[in-house]
């Protein structure tokens, strides 16, 4: 059950409504968020949705039966937009493509792919500079000093950042630099993490873990919102499978079954999806027609010379190509509904 | 390597060739198909094929580096084309619908959705009368008299008919009423069936294994062509993963990855590929845009009256409109190309 | 439901007990096995035990709960023992070891293997005839006849047989000459064979699908019983998962949940759970550990040299040790019973 | 190839060192441990190792082909012996039990425990202060003061504690209260947790991850070790796999492949690795077999009341008699080597 409460409530009004619940069996969880103030009430007994709709305090109340609530389609009417600013908005009705190194390398890059990005209407860059490695000789990323770099060219160009956030001591730091912080799937059941970027007011991706169910993901998103905040996105990124002909196996059941049960946006990730260049198009566009309302995809000048996840990296003509057919299959499939 | 023969071949020189091969470290196999003759060479030691391309009897030879030779992309120039008359084809630039029950359950259905696919344009029937079933109490099918009486009113009505077969046996008894032999994901490696399919001029469309990967299926067409017949085809039907959100998870990787490594058709099973009703749109359209050659689906007048996998049927009204919808999409990409 | 009938029934008397059953919403399928006589009642209403027990030809009666019902412990009190001959049983104290090569090759390599069974007491050679194998160009086995030289050589030494079966076809001709048929991973959902080896009276034992569930198993077992035939043996012999550093997984809880579900003997296959041979000790000890009844194993004079599977196949010398070591921790195992 | 260093080098010297190897082909990276002082060569290209022998500071060479270096047994003769002080050590030949409830409910729950460990002989008490929970909404833990309180009961006992740290912040509160940390499996790719314990000296026990690889759990380990900490214990919880029968998979390949790969202690966890309370036995002594130097599992005085995880926990007098079938098949198996 979800309890929308009234704004301003005296506290000891919020105390008594805890209370009345107890006495019914429920337990109840105060949530406040950038927008509203909610009570999640956790329980198994039947009662009657009027008498607790009478409690003072209540403006709105919702059976939701899903283990997760806030995350849940059930209880809200409109799916979420998140908006970015400038126009940039994420979510059912409004595609938007993510394009950009895996990791942030240099200035230069930096330019070359805002540019890239600008001729082809993309509002958002997607780069790391931190960097989740297996090995820990490997390269792990140019740091706060790369962000505070990639952020001023962006801003200068108009154009948004995603990134991925990877320890709660980083959040502060990473802050302003940030349009959407970034969970990968090693950290997508970090719940610390999610708690922690749960408690501030900027627009968080999480990716499916490595081996992650429905369930986990929106579980996941379950932490955010129950922190604080809102403005959440979900992304499928391939799940680890038996079968070893690709580096992930491209979920496209998730992409659908996402957009039934939740009101978030759902994003495709078909870099990592199929993890082969010449089969990121294909995938791409499956995950568009699967009903993705965003695509987040690897995109560098020279693929082969990129520090990292160059095997599944297209280049600048391949991406424009791309970016055109995904949005001609977001148009087709957009006219259907 | 591949040695395509030249025709009417003397036995003498086909021993001689073998031999020779044999010289240079490669055992030759003969294959002989409804459309040529071939020697696969199965071997390790590199050769000059110049010196092989001149030895009696050689009319075309080709390199091979796949473990799979003649369902391999690396030799054939021009995709397969499956043909089954009266003006339908399945393979590349044809796009194809096979829709119709889980199980054949009586006369009525059949005739009542042959009359649903005539209206939508559908050429091909699906419906099976040997149901493989996990429990032995199960309804298993109206067994060949089913079959007979499928065809006769197919024939009428100028449907095709695809159609499981589960064992040896039943081959010669069915192939007069089939015009695509089905073999299912249970029997994915039965090698004998695969054997004795391969000696039969009806194509056969072979579904990938409950947990089968891309390289057995492709092994699986190996055995079929390597025994005689060339018509194949390919079906992705989902995996089985750790995730139990839905029957099976399905792998849209595999169809861009089967395009790519055989020249054979390449079908996608929505109904199987995620198992849930409302699903299985945008899961179909979405196999169509990763590059389907075709959609097999389940298709029931009251899907929840169906003998068998209800849960994932879908009734005539949207059934009709999803095959508009796919042809829509199957048109845009065929477009871009 | 399980009903035991009595003896020698007039079929009248089973036809009005059928009848009675479906009155109280019951289907009876009748179950003739080398031993007894049942009728097998699905349906889901509750109904009052007494009063089927009180129906004429009703010798016993026994409510199972689970989805397959013959291979459930529900309704036995007591495991299957099976009983090869010449004191060599399978089941719940009886541990059995069954060794030999992945392939027959050759006379000697059959005398030698059974001689050096012979001196380690091992008294179940296996060795297959018919291979399945993934390409149709590697080695598909020796035949009916090197079943016949196999069969021979057992004979004269005391030793039994078990080997794979992979078509209905086969089965007629093998019988004469095997003491277990095996059924493979690729087959464990083949139906008509399963079918078909329920209605000989010789043990079969059945593997475990390359990704099949423990129900699945069952089911497959179930098949074989309800046919009539109730010798039947499962074996786990690793799983199909993300995992590529060995062959497949082994799954020790698979072992340790069909000794509670099933009162049938369970086997475990430590070469094809891990592939790899020097892991093949430590796992076939585990399976024991994990109550497996006997182990089925791969072993050659000259591994190296072997026609399959050499990379998972101990000599003389480890097998030796392995078979000590394997009844020492059983016989510790029974102590604690 | 991994460079032991002399003690007490001159910084100079290893930066000469550093380019040194730099010329050849080498990165080198500095580690230094609690015990010795090493470089960490990273490169592919071909050397002698007599010349790089042979340079200032040098003190031993090793080449390590593994991807994962320090923690391979490729370079290191003698097994990881973890020693906790008081004669409780994990390693090789030093088989240890870990028991506990899976959370720290209250002072007379962990009174209890310790008590009931004591009797049994067994040294190390597991519980978790900090909980990782699907759910926000369920309970997460004592904290801290739970913690303060569980250590202060374990020294009057003379009990080791081995508890899960989350998150970095958490590391330097819980120092001087734990004598081992443990990551979780949703931890297991926290490449910031996993650098933070390397920088302290209490040793850690990494979890494999959810669907962990063999190889990702080696190379947190080596994150672990090339931060500065040595001792390191691995443990094997169980996988995620298509069967739902179980809750994970236990994977008893990984306990004797690991004890193959790397010189550090293996640990293996029962309760996780089925989840069912009645097979924890089983696959607790299969795990012995399989070769794990030690195991953790779940005990509670009542499992039906515990907090979490009460249906994989066994009661005391369960666990007993467990405990002392796991130290007699651990002796069996010691007699073996």
């Amino acid at each position: 059950m979800i309890i929308k409460l009234e704004k301003n409530l005296n506290p000891q009004v919020i105390d008594n409504l805890k209370s009345n619940l107890k006495n019914i069996g429920y337990q109840g969880n105060e949530v406040k968020t950038q927008f509203d103030h909610y009570l999640i009430c956790i329980g198994k007994k039947p009662f009657d949705l009027r008498n607790v709709g009478c409690m003072e305090g209540v403006q709105d109340i919702h059976k939701v039966t899903d283990p997760y609530k806030l995350v849940s389609r059930q209880w809200r009417v409109h799916d979420t937009v998140v908006d970015l600013g400038d126009d940039v908005r994420l979510g059912t009705g409004h595609f938007q493509i993510m394009a950009g190194p895996c990791s942030i390398e240099s200035e230069e890059q930096v330019v070359g792919t805002v540019k890239h990005l600008k001729e082809n209407g993309v509002r958002i860059m997607r780069g790391g500079v931190y960097k989740p490695r297996s090995s820990p000789y490997s390269f792990r990323g140019l740091g706060i000093e790369g962000l505070k770099m990639f952020h001023r060219i962006c801003s200068e160009y108009g154009v948004k950042i995603i990134t991925e956030v990877m320890m709660v001591e980083q959040i502060e730091d990473m802050l302003e630099y940030v349009d959407i912080f970034q969970v990968g799937a090693r950290n997508a059941q970090n719940f610390n993490l999610l708690d922690a970027l749960g408690k501030v007011d900027k627009p968080v991706m999480l990716k499916r873990g490595i081996s992650g169910t429905i369930d986990e993901l929106l579980y996941a998103a379950e932490y955010v919102f129950s922190n604080g905040n809102e403005r959440i996105l979900l992304c499928e990124r391939g799940i680890r499978s038996y079968e070893n002909a690709y580096r992930n196996t491209m979920d496209v059941n998730a992409i659908a079954m996402l957009k039934d049960k939740t009101h978030l946006p759902v994003i495709g990730d078909p870099s990592h999806g199929i993890g082969i260049r010449k089969f990121v198009e294909p995938i791409a566009l499956a995950a568009v027609m699967a009903g993705a309302d965003g695509i987040i995809m690897e995109v560098h000048e020279t693929p082969e010379k990129a520090f990292s996840d160059g095997q599944q990296t297209l280049n600048y003509d391949e991406a424009g190509q791309l970016y055109a057919k995904m949005r001609q299959a977001f148009q087709m499939r957009s006219g259907w509904n």
